[in-house]
């Protein structure tokens, strides 16, 4: 493994720096970084496995040491991260790197049976994970949109329940060396009872109503579920989990577990039946008896079963790994419960929330920080989750990153890092990194706005696009009727969740405030401000020609009319002038027009409708989400720094 | 085969449109596009492969027709570069295409000897020549610099001649039939009997003096030959044939020939003995002869012998095709006297000049144009060339897209067309459809100019990049003393060939000069200049930080000094008003200065110093060569332009 990883890593610092290395173990001159570790780590064995390392670079030398060739891994990516221009060419600082990951969990959950996601965007992915020093790809393998792996014990389920967007087995071997080869495990889910839709295109047998089923096209929490009363249900998920335990050589094994409504339950006079004859209370307890079937299945496997937190229930065995993503409550419990826990909670990047966002989201914070030691313990790390309604081969890279090395900076960094702007300022040059390292987050938005302009260079566009982000949260859903096979070509799906110009407009607006009228940000300010006023002007004749801009005239509008209100309150401010009476009230209210106003990250969590739908018992979800409609499901970024000029004319 | 092309066609669809498509053929609806061909095509045999296509596209339908598969590969390349987006969404023009290719051959030579191209950059710029419809891929696989295929007879010329750079002979084959499926043939090259250093490293007995010999890191032509005076070299030689000839389907078989400088044949008294002794006159009689064996060797293997226009002697047999690369004269030559010939003289893409250039060189003009039609019928094409001394994995794709683009319509469409303009517009179009295809051309300046930066935005380094372009012709290796392992990461290896910039501005000053004072193009020629002559403040701290710029700081001084002059020039000419005595003179001797200016296209074709060297019988080979040396290795391209704008100034 090391011999490939070095060989792998030569590469990219030739790709890195453009001089080429030839891989010439015959050379004679002295090695340029020196690396050793006293064994092969095996990453399966979360236990024991070490990924520490100590990085010392010298004038005169580079040594990289590890216990284990998996912390060898981690001090390369580093080595690659140090590299630097300097005015006499590339180098590396001298420093000593004395580096250890805080979790030994640190995972990125993707769903790909939402969107299939091709071999090639995995590989490029797992590269941008190793990059950031992920160490585990959490692949969501089914789900009601699709049955996403090759089974041979049960083909139907594939063969019928994947529109032929499917792994083979070889496949997913080869996926697997491959991430193991970056120091990644794969876990796989299948995820049971719910969520099954297309497992019933070929085994209606398995549900709780006759159907017959076909794959789900839309997106929400449906109605069918496997039959948890039938002994034959059992006998066929055993056979697949062996058949899958099999392939997989994960010591973790997930079986979802999450957003089971009981509907089709409700209507089966077996099942209630059944219920009432085990002197089970209701859905929820027949529930909670099934999960705990899945987990004894899973450990006649020799795994260790991972469900989400909906199978936190009494009864269940506390050898299962719960994965909390309800809120920091039930990871607690959980943990005070005996199980190992993960935290994905305030993870999921398929919200578009800021980076920033989930650089705070600690696992061992809230209630969780009030865990005894030995609770705390328990707590394994946690994953990004990234859900694909929205998201496509092609922009899912911009889904991910670079807000996803957020996460994973977290859950590898100590506690104490808290400095959002230093932290922007190490992500934006970790971005870049990112690039490098395959990822197509940053080329992605060009080529898709190529495609709005119908293939012409298109500045105009790129300016409305840089000041707009998607809404948040699951708005677009209510938005537009979902369905699985929605073009994602809009404009919305080619901006990424977090404006950097809105970001930086808004904290030189902030500057600008707090120095008064002679700041010097004034200038910048209102050169930005002018260029967006006179945007649409510009964009006007594109939008008039190409039939997939048509949607956001509008915004393209707003934004030229916010921004002229913006300058004039930059007059006011820099004239040290007093508006006239009603002027501020009467631009605020226009500002609060829909479309302008993203909600504050303290509102950012869920939105009412989930909460209802999952009777979630985070404070935090229950407010309610009162995101405005907007128009092209984007919202204008940088309408709060302009809405805060405004507020803060003379009164 | 149509059913993967079939399948590859709707992904691209998909992929242009952003509208995902689903391959289901149980779909009951009619067919968008029905395709119909009469058989499949071999694409091995040129005489009988049609490559035509009908398409036609109504309000209700389309229909995609052809004799044979080839012919639909085409004509669904031609679909994909029609789809555009209007204001009701995506649409395909009515229209009716009746097209079919000028010339069975239309290749594109790679030098995988001086660069390694690894497999994903031939995959990916095999996509991009399917999209231009070219249908030759030549693999110039062994030279000085490295033996590049896996020889299982004699496996130490790839073990000791590649740095271990080399394909399998897996690999190649999964290479051919990559190509096949997209309608292209790959022609290997084994050049012999000179450019062979890197077989000399493991076989020094194939060589004309004793060695030892390693592999090449230099460029240029040198003195290892093969002897071709030892039947054992020819025992080698045929044994190798043979074998690759198995490996490789395709009925031509390239035996190079070319740059034989004789010297280490004269350091020899066998070899000298032998000439005597068989009643040679002198070297060139000798390789003659080593030719003759050569294409022998070949047709034993049932395969067609081509090699370039040094092999064009006395007694070559006419079965031999002959690639015209030192002069048209060479092709009209070798037509007359019976042999099939190929044109790449004028299509030689490493000389870095402009796409128009190649555009106007055709396999059917100057002294071509006076051939009897039976000799003229002997025209089978043409063959784009590039060689890798300066280009790198990185870099290749902007090397050669978009401007072989210029040479596959060349080669394919009628001979009539010929307006530039209208050519560019096409090209622009084309250029980005290329990038769909896969090509890297128009990402990979921008990331190398990060690296360049040190990895942050750096909008002056792009202005500045936008207005230059690499030394011509040969230039750049006497500006620096070449190694085949120098780093490829300076601000010329991250510009294109050709300024678009620098096109559209000379455009605009010819257009503004022909309308006089009141011309509206005034207004946007001074707002470059000026944004070009403030760039180098904007720049120079960037440039102290980065070592790769430091050469390119004279450059960004330049840029200013003449952008300057030239504002003075539009105030006259917009002022209706004469400059002071002397002034014009004074600055034009300024923008003599070296690094302004590039040569005019009509001396682009050879430097002297290849003139000698070739003994080249073209008229425009023997002028020389005067480009003045050039900071960085770059011309300022809006210097031609601004000199006319001295210029013109009134008298």
């Amino acid at each position: 493994m090391l011999d490939c990883a070095a060989r792998r890593f030569l590469r990219r610092v030739a790709a890195q720096t453009g001089i080429p290395l030839l891989d010439d173990r015959s050379a004679t001159s002295p090695a340029t970084l020196t690396l050793t570790c006293r064994r092969s780590g095996d990453l399966l064995k979360l236990d024991t496995v070490e990924e520490s390392y100590t990085l010392r670079v010298t004038g005169q030398s580079a040594t990289l040491d590890a216990p284990t060739t998996v912390g060898v891994l981690r001090g390369m990516e580093t080595f690659l991260q140090m590299i630097e221009l300097g005015p006499s060419g590339f180098r590396v600082p001298a420093a000593t790197v004395a580096d250890a990951p805080r979790f030994p969990w640190r995972g990125l959950m993707l769903d790909v049976s939402r969107h299939f996601m091709p071999l090639p965007v995995l590989r490029r992915n797992i590269d941008a994970m190793a990059a950031a020093k992920f160490n585990v790809l959490h692949l969501h393998l089914s789900d009601d949109q699709g049955f996403r792996i090759e089974s041979k014990v049960f083909p139907k389920l594939h063969q019928m329940g994947s529109d032929g967007q499917f792994y083979t087995q070889d496949q997913m071997r080869g996926l697997i060396a491959y991430a193991r080869d970056r120091g990644l495990r794969i876990v796989p889910e299948f995820d049971v009872p719910g969520h099954t839709t297309a497992w019933f295109a070929g085994h209606p047998e398995l549900a709780s109503q006759p159907g017959p089923y076909k794959i789900e096209r839309g997106v929400g929490v449906f109605d069918p579920a496997i039959d948890p009363t039938r002994e034959e249900s059992y006998a066929f998920l055993e056979r697949l989990f062996t058949e899958m335990a099999g392939l997989f050589p994960d010591p973790y094994f997930h079986i979802g577990g999450d957003e089971v409504n009981g509907k089709d339950w409700n209507r089966s006079e077996r099942i209630q039946k059944f219920i009432a004859a085990r002197g089970l209370k209701n859905n929820q307890d027949l529930e909670a008896w099934f999960s705990s079937r899945m987990v004894e299945i899973v450990t006649k496997q020799q795994k260790i079963a991972v469900g989400w937190d909906e199978i936190l229930q009494p009864g269940l065995p506390t050898g299962a790994v719960i994965q909390s993503w309800r809120g920091a409550k039930s990871l607690a419990e959980a943990a005070r419960q005996g199980h190992h826990v993960l935290l994905s909670s305030g993870y999921y990047l398929d919200l578009m929330l800021p980076a920033s966002t989930h650089y705070a989201a600690d696992p061992q914070s809230g209630e969780a920080a009030a865990l005894k030691p030995a609770e705390a313990a328990r707590i394994l790390g946690g994953e990004a989750c990234m859900w694909t309604e929205w998201a496509s081969p092609e922009n899912l890279d911009m889904r991910l990153w670079p807000r996803a090395a957020a996460i994973a900076e977290r859950l590898w960094s100590p506690a104490q890092g808290r400095d959002v702007n230093r932290f922007y300022d190490r992500l934006d040059a970790f971005s870049r990194h990112l690039e490098r390292a395959g990822s197509t987050h940053r080329v992605a938005p060009r080529r898709m706005r190529e495609r709005l302009a119908g293939g012409v260079d298109a500045p105009a566009l790129n300016t409305l696009a840089d000041v707009v982000e998607p809404v948040k949260n699951y708005r677009r859903g209510s938005l537009q009727v979902y369905r699985s096979d929605l073009p994602l070509n809009r404009l919305v799906d080619s901006v990424p969740p977090e404006s950097d110009s809105a970001r930086r407009f808004s904290a030189d607006v902030d500057r600008a405030l707090a120095a008064g009228a002679q700041a010097p940000e004034w200038a910048s300010i209102r050169a930005r401000l002018t260029a967006w006023r006179d945007n649409h002007t510009a964009l006007k004749p594109l939008i008039a020609r190409s039939g997939l801009l048509t949607e956001i005239g509008p915004v393209s509008e707003a934004l030229e009319e916010i921004s002229a209100i913006a300058l004039q309150a930059v007059e006011y401010h820099t004239a040290k002038a007093k508006p006239p009476a009603g002027w501020a009230a009467l631009q605020a209210g226009k500002l609060a027009n829909p479309g302008y106003a993203p909600l504050k990250p303290d509102i950012f969590v869920y939105c009412v409708e989930l909460q209802k739908r999952h009777n979630s018992t985070d404070a935090g979800a229950r407010k309610i989400c009162t995101i405005p409609a907007a128009a092209g499901g984007v919202l204008i970024a940088v309408a709060p720094p302009i809405r805060k000029l405004v507020e803060t004319t003379k009164k």
